[in-house]
């Protein structure tokens, strides 16, 4: 506890009251950034905010008066607690396009797919169970990981994605030590925050592990439809319908604005996750549900995608340059889509303890340290390109190597002294 | 569990899996309502749907149109987990006019007040405490209190609300038996299912007594701008304000597919409630609230209450007409505000055994037990009279009346012929 909290703890008359899964709450380090970055004059490559001014506000006018002239007394109403089948139809189409089969029965709609993971958490995680997880992961999940007191265990991952050697050693280990895995959980493509893909050759060998150890595989795809050259490798649960829970999102290839993301998953598990869904919120938003829904059926939603995929490599491209210009000796992963760099710094650089130094020089990222349950990660940081144009970008990283040059030099004549 | 839940986990590979409030989760009575009623030739008395048709589509047009051009980029993206500081002002003002006194840092948005109420319920409940609630109580509320495994003590309630001596008893009785009470949870005004309004008198006698004893309210009040003639009593909020969270909502006073509520809670509590939205969701729709917040700047919302107060009046009143002339044996609570009746049928008759008999007859309402968390009220129904026309309404209550009678008429010969 922080001196703050304390402080804080002192003056609640009702410190004393609070359930078990109230201490778990801390402030995310990503969230803390954003008082901080949205000050203008300040490059943000922290936030992973989509960039939605790539989307003509025409096409989201047309659904507006397409959706009232339809549906406008159901967009203002209460809904099912599954979503609207309309929309649940046109999913299936979209994860059509990364191999997947479905029925509509089987998808339950969630807002944004942070809320289906918080959900599917709540229905599987008892304190003390572990989750398998990517080394490095998505801050969020890790968030939700952590209020629901299950453990991480972090998985060796490289520039194919997770290793199935790796993944099958932590599952001995742990089973080893008596601990209950409830599921893995995996961003399979371009992920938050490494940018890397999960290899085709390797995706059949996680769920034969997995099939194999019976544990449930959490599929969380945002960014596959965002690749920059080819295609991403069928999904996960293209290839096993009874093993793996689906999650997708329109926050990505749409815009976050309407917090609408979804589920796909087995019979029973769908079942409870409509029911939580309901208990949580009664209904997803109609309002944004039939917004969606009427884009999907009227604009052209696959050329916006197109639009999309053209604005972020453009953006990848300025970050590599950026980082080959003024960091040529960092190692970075190079990503085929969606919004990362993964950086690693010189050994002994805290990237924790660099931002406000960051920040001083208009530049911010988001710490390594952030994306790993462990406490691990302090000599990585995370670049994201999606939201500023090339060229801060490109300014943005040019004040993160002054900062990084000067950090290295300071240790370095620290290192000679102590020599 | 019942046959067909047992006949879903033999073919539930992951029955084994699931955390312990996974158990917790049951078709709601009133959710599963929903695939009869929405048939046409059904007069629905069962969910509580507002009349969105009351609102002119105009409204909401200008409102579209408004956001977009002042705030377009910002309702497509990502917020802050607390909430647009634009609309949380203006729910000051909103609030004020039950005599609230806050200040914006203090409110949190929610994806409608059914999530702040969950959000919130996570921060205080483990497993066995107990939650005092009216009797009867909220169904959506009684839910969420089960899913985190927490008891839910009903208070005795007459037509003037929840009575402070029996809440006085409640809470000795729990004390000697040696529970933790960690909220009282009213609904004060026109409560959902009963009508009942808690009255001024024993708004400070409620308020002293959970005070002295330590005990956190809960107020949750999305009906309180909905009177027929005049304005309820000031909000306990306005009495205390730090023993008192209040949970608002846009879905009466506008329409629910925004899915938009708000919370308002004393400082520490309030910082627990930011993160576990942050975690639950990352932020509210920035959409939704923006709709909403250019509606509160730029439409003549008092007035559309007006509209909405004018439609509610005549609809309780042909109720309550259809009631005396269909059912004039049968008592029944007389609303000056809000959606619903709440009926008592003649002692023996069951109101949810005689559902399916109701659904043939053409008319729907909710069974009294789904108001209880100890399996009372077998011989109450809810009627609400929002949604149907005032026509409707008349007809819905004399295939009731139909109903009522037949099963009157078969419990006096049954009993006849017991003697």
């Amino acid at each position: 506890m922080t001196e703050s909290q304390q402080h804080a703890n002192n003056l609640d008359s009702w410190s004393g009251s609070y359930a078990v899964r109230a201490e778990t709450l801390a402030v995310s380090e990503v969230r803390a950034l954003f008082s901080v970055v949205s000050r203008p004059e300040v490059v943000s490559l922290a936030g992973g905010m989509p960039y939605v001014a790539a989307l003509p506000n025409e096409l989201l006018q047309k659904s507006y008066e397409g959706m009232m002239a339809k549906r406008g007394l159901l967009a203002m109403q209460y809904g099912g607690g599954q979503g609207d089948p309309v929309l649940r139809d046109q999913i299936r189409e979209l994860m059509a396009l990364e191999g997947i089969s479905s029925s509509i029965e089987d998808i339950v709609i969630t807002t944004g797919s942070q809320h289906g993971l918080d959900l599917l958490s709540g229905l599987f995680l008892d304190e003390g169970d572990v989750v398998l997880a990517e080394g490095p992961s998505y801050v969020g999940a890790l968030g939700i990981f952590n209020h629901y007191e299950a453990h991480v265990e972090h998985v060796y991952t490289d520039s194919d994605g997770m290793s199935p050697e790796a993944l099958e050693e932590a599952i001995e280990r742990m089973k080893k030590a008596g601990r209950t895995i409830k599921f893995l959980y995996l961003v399979t493509n371009f992920a938050n925050p490494s940018g890397v893909t999960l290899s085709a050759e390797r995706r059949p060998r996680i769920l034969e592990i997995c099939r194999r150890h019976h544990i449930l595989v959490v599929e969380d795809n945002p960014y596959g439809l965002l690749y920059f050259d080819k295609p991403v490798p069928d999904a996960l649960r293209s290839m096993d319908e009874e093993g793996v829970v689906y999650l997708g999102s329109f926050s990505k290839i749409l815009v976050p604005g309407f917090r609408i993301g979804y589920v796909l998953a087995p019979p029973a598990i769908r079942d409870k996750m409509v029911l939580a869904n309901e208990s949580a919120i009664l209904c997803p938003s109609s309002f944004g549900q039939m917004m969606i829904s009427e884009y999907l059926s009227n604009a052209d939603w696959k050329g916006q995608i197109d639009t999309f995929r053209g604005v972020y490599r453009e953006r990848r491209d300025a970050a590599l340059d950026a980082m080959a210009e003024y960091l040529p000796n960092l190692e970075t992963t190079r990503p085929d889509g969606g919004f990362y760099l993964w950086v690693t710094l010189p050994e002994g650089i805290d990237s924790k303890a660099m931002l406000p130094l960051a920040v001083k020089e208009l530049v911010a990222y988001t710490p390594g340290t952030a994306f790993y349950g462990d406490g691990t990660g302090h000599n990585k940081l995370r670049v994201c390109y999606s939201y500023p144009t090339p060229e801060n970008i490109k300014i943005g990283i040019k004040r993160l190597a002054n900062v990084i040059n000067l950090q290295t030099e300071l240790l370095e004549t620290f290192t000679k002294k102590a020599h």
